[in-house]
């Protein structure tokens, strides 16, 4: 017969730390105004007798701190200005708020700032990392590497070297791609110009791979590199149609460029999709629905992308923690997308 | 004659703590991987020698993490969705960097999550917060208060009890609300209506209380609660229509109310400014500019409050530290409005 040891109590904990209740509460519920050689003998107590009475004493057993960073390595007035961050935060804030962990976001004005940002993630104030929106020259990975901190990141990080470890949640750009193309020549269409996104960011070159993929002697002038923004379709449409007024088709690396694109167009006189077809990748709501015409486009679930990375970060600090040996260490995903038909190809 | 001491050295400092020069470095640069009796005697050392190298051990010396908090009492999917915080942000935002201090941005998903945030800024994550968008029954200024964090807040805080030693930016609300109604008085209007923000937040009470001092018989059907939002305004304007068809003016609480009321008098036939003159309150760009017609409009400086409330708590935090005994302690500060006159009104 086996006999369970009861739950040690608070009081426990007092009368082996030799100090008050009210001392272990106040250590327990994280508060201030404990000198840290009484803060030293709670925590022994705590760890010796196991006691867990609630969140914040099992965050003192763990060393966590139930918050999780999230740096997006883009100036703040673009992480304001385009949907696809507050969709993806959306996703991550809705996961951790339901495992009772705050998010921490760290907004920077420029790539300057990333220094302090890693300061910040080496200083053991958050658990964990999810970093997005990586460029490839980006010294982010190197400065969180060095900052031991765990990580999760959307998107699959471009740079080079030892890629063991690293997990990331990304949608397949690459298939995604190829069936917008393969769409348009459905079509008929033959003279299909890429507008890439930014090319110093793996979804960006994943997209324009898979383009290639299907148009595989495609003339080089009709490739234009856009930056993810309408501003940046507009410039390129009309490059575009300056160097291939005979282009026929468009795909276009996210729907914002693709609504830039559109404006040009339209500007142009050329009708869609009858003249040009179009089409975006995203399905960015409501801005695939509100385009003239309605946008067809490749959709990735970002809210989602989100939530997962949230959830593998989680996952991979509970087994940190090591309180359970159990369950395998949290590998990357990628998730599938599907074309959605709407009027514009 | 007076000598200069020479600036201490790591090396002095690896001396005196009796460890070495690599130790003294990660202590400096707040890594991990160096156990507490040690951290505690480079600390001694570089206190007693007043070595300060650079950004790092002066945050050792001070006890300083440069790193600020803003906390937002509103779920994330409206922080995202109101141009409005992504202004104030964005002052915020610039004046940290320009200060090294790292913006810690904590969202929420809703008002049972601010006790998180409470436990987050009482676990010495942070050096003070920043909070604004607060309601009158908000939890979030007790938990800060108890978190004994300095703190800024963004608007006046209408919480009752001890105003001792609050700080707060604001704009002056009850007199740009009399400019608006006076202007529509100016323009012969006697039949004026007012949409009012959440009369939880101290910036509506204050707007209506301006519209009260120049209607002060107004009829009370003319007075109708909206929400800050589009949907607000357009359910407000509905209802104005219903109660009072003969109404002649709006005075919206914000420009994006305005912007929903403005939809709903066209829908019901109305002519702005013939018909039906409106204002609205934040001259909001691009918002403001993009209405049917051009909005006029109440001016306040947002970005700018934004970044004074980043100034007040540096400045404060500053004095904290007690480096210098010289400045007075920050007081709040209420920044005049202007009134923008376009075609609406």
């Amino acid at each position: 017969m086996t006999e369970t040891a009861p739950r040690p109590t608070l009081e426990a904990v007092a009368a082996r730390a030799g100090v008050s209740r009210a001392t272990v509460s106040r250590v327990v519920n994280g508060g201030d105004g404990v000198r840290e050689p009484l803060v030293e003998r709670v925590r022994k107590a705590v760890e010796e007798l196991g006691y867990v009475p609630n969140q914040a004493a099992r965050s003192l057993v763990t060393r966590r701190h139930d918050a999780v960073a999230v740096v997006v390595a883009e100036p703040e007035t673009r992480v304001f200005a385009d949907p696809f961050f507050a969709l993806q935060l959306r996703g991550i804030s809705k996961e951790l708020t339901a495992h009772d962990n705050q998010l921490v976001l760290l907004l920077t004005e420029g790539r300057d700032d990333h220094a302090r940002v890693g300061r910040y993630l080496a200083g053991g104030h958050v658990d964990g990392a999810l970093v997005f929106s990586l460029h490839l020259d980006d010294p982010l990975p190197g400065l969180i590497q060095r900052a031991g901190v765990p990580t999760v990141f959307g998107g699959r990080p471009g740079w080079s070297g030892d890629r063991q470890g690293v997990v990331y949640v990304d949608s397949d750009n690459r298939g995604g791609a190829r069936d917008a193309v393969r769409h348009l020549v459905g079509l008929g269409r033959s003279r299909i110009a890429h507008i890439a996104g930014a090319l110093d960011q793996t979804s960006a070159v994943d997209r324009l791979d898979g383009y290639r993929d299907v148009m595989v002697d495609a003339d080089p002038r009709l490739i234009v590199e856009g930056d993810f923004t309408p501003a940046g379709g507009e410039r390129a449409m009309r490059e575009l149609l300056a160097r291939c007024p005979d282009l026929d088709a468009v795909f276009a690396a996210n729907d914002l460029t693709a609504s830039g694109a559109l404006r040009v167009l339209r500007e142009s006189g050329r009708r869609v999709p009858d003249d040009v077809a179009v089409v975006g990748f995203d399905d960015m709501l409501p801005v695939a629905e509100q385009t003239d015409p309605p946008l067809t486009t490749v959709r990735q679930d970002i809210e989602e992308m989100g939530r997962l990375m949230a959830r593998l970060l989680l996952r991979g600090l509970d087994r940190h923690v090591g309180e359970q040996g159990i369950g395998a260490a949290p590998s990357s995903v990628v998730l599938p997308t599907t074309l959605v038909r709407r009027a514009s190809a």
